[in-house]
């Protein structure tokens, strides 16, 4: 039998993977959950038809959203993760020892419970006595908090569906407040290169350099999302992504990554002309 | 009507492009010519079935092709230019006027010919005084060539079908002996991410590194090739494309790039972790 999950990257681009089996299809009450087993990618989680996570190539997403701002301030000792049911986050930020505490807060626990049992690759360290999980809205859990984290991880979906309030002006304003005078905001945002993720993208990097000191965009290489090309936003009070990277302590800590290194990070920062031309436009 | 280009990236995983109309379908004497007018990506070149070039994304292949070199050494006179069929390293080199003498060797007449008339995107400078067409075999052309160029540039198909001896050592070989005692050799270097492509990658490396005292990869965001991530060979008797890359007298320049700027050319070197292990595997 030939099986085969396509996700539209726009409506006249189309992605495709030869699929194993189904392991997981269920509606939860934000969401449909579905799980492949697929021939390229090993297990693989959709919410709403779109691909969130690959077992292929998942480290790179996770590598690059929590060692850069690890890397920039390798004091942070309390961190709040909005989203990140897979777990690949958590599992990235438990392997520092110099973390505390981290408040996990994600709408869908069936998301969660799905990853827990058929992807334990992300899913690994969710039980660290450090991690604390709330099953409820982000939004209104960050805007209870003052003054209280070194770094707050936006690993969102979309800015449509559930996800789509983690892209106001409103919900920066409360991670602002939510983190210390020297905290750090990092999110995933989207992508550059098809126009359906230019605005959103655009939009959201404005928001976020009205509330914040320092904003700078970031990249990697994802080849699952679309153009492959996906971009991170890192933005601050006080710290500077590249001048504030700390080469010879990130690596005295002997966290070995299979994306992630220090001239890689410096690397990240340098975009293409036609992304910062994009990412200037509102200014 | 609803009709689709499709190209297996592997086995197991298919990237689909919506066509408005094919525009070229036809046999070379080396292999299948096809012009597709898409949606999304503008004109398409195809070769045998794989894609070559689109309108929407050349400018990331041929700007890092082309403006790595140059920037690291301005006094570039006289190039070698193998394949590049389309026109479009052509038209990024003729940009310099300090270029004296490019000579362009493509096995292909009709492939030169058809994107002069359906892609003059790229085709749109090889009629330029300096540009000389040979349309012979690349392997027997540079063969003959002693202490002649500044330059190479091997803008070839994959390795497999007319392109596979460009990939051999002795290929770089003859490269070698073709370029003066500064010269500087690029290569398309196919990905690392896919295992269908690594194998040819990793080998064609430690040929190039055998054969020249410099040999490092640099990287690019290329949605259109599989994976998007896609790298390029720089190997050179003399020059390091990251020490000297001269930042102020390219600028100086004022050559206007859509993707490539100085910054973006010393991070396209920091490649990941993953990328970097393959490439030593076989050191």
């Amino acid at each position: 039998m030939e099986l085969w999950f396509t996700e539209h990257h726009t409506e006249h681009v189309k992605f495709s993977m030869k699929v194993k089996e189904q392991l997981v299809n269920k509606q939860s009450d934000f969401q449909h959950i579905a799980v492949l087993d697929t021939e390229e990618f090993g297990r693989v989680l959709t919410l709403d038809g779109y691909l969130m996570v690959t077992e292929k190539d998942e480290f790179i997403y996770h590598d690059m959203i929590v060692h850069v701002p690890m890397a920039t301030n390798l004091n942070i000792k309390k961190v709040l993760v909005i989203g990140a049911g897979d777990g690949g986050t958590i599992r990235e930020l438990t392997r520092y020892p110099g973390i505390e505490h981290i408040d996990m807060v994600e709408i869908d626990p069936m998301v969660v419970e799905t990853c827990k049992e058929y992807i334990p690759q992300t899913a690994c360290s969710l039980e660290d006595k450090r991690v604390h999980i709330y099953y409820e809205d982000g939004l209104k859990f960050v805007r209870r908090m003052r003054d209280e984290y070194d770094l707050i991880i936006v690993d969102s979906t979309d800015p449509f569906g559930p996800g789509e309030g983690l892209f106001t002006k409103e919900f920066y304003g409360n991670c602002y407040n939510a983190l210390n005078d020297k905290g750090i905001l990092v999110n995933q945002h989207e992508s550059t290169y098809y126009d359906e993720y230019v605005e959103a993208m655009k939009r959201a990097h404005q928001r976020i350099k009205e509330t914040f000191a320092i904003a700078k965009v970031y990249q990697a290489h994802i080849p699952t999302y679309p153009s492959g090309h996906w971009l991170f936003g890192f933005a601050s009070k006080h710290y500077d992504p590249e001048k504030d990277l700390d080469v010879e302590q990130w690596n005295a800590l002997g966290i070995k990554t299979k994306y992630y290194n220090t001239k890689l990070h410096l690397g990240a920062f340098a975009l293409p002309n036609y992304v910062k031309e994009q990412l200037s436009e509102y200014e």
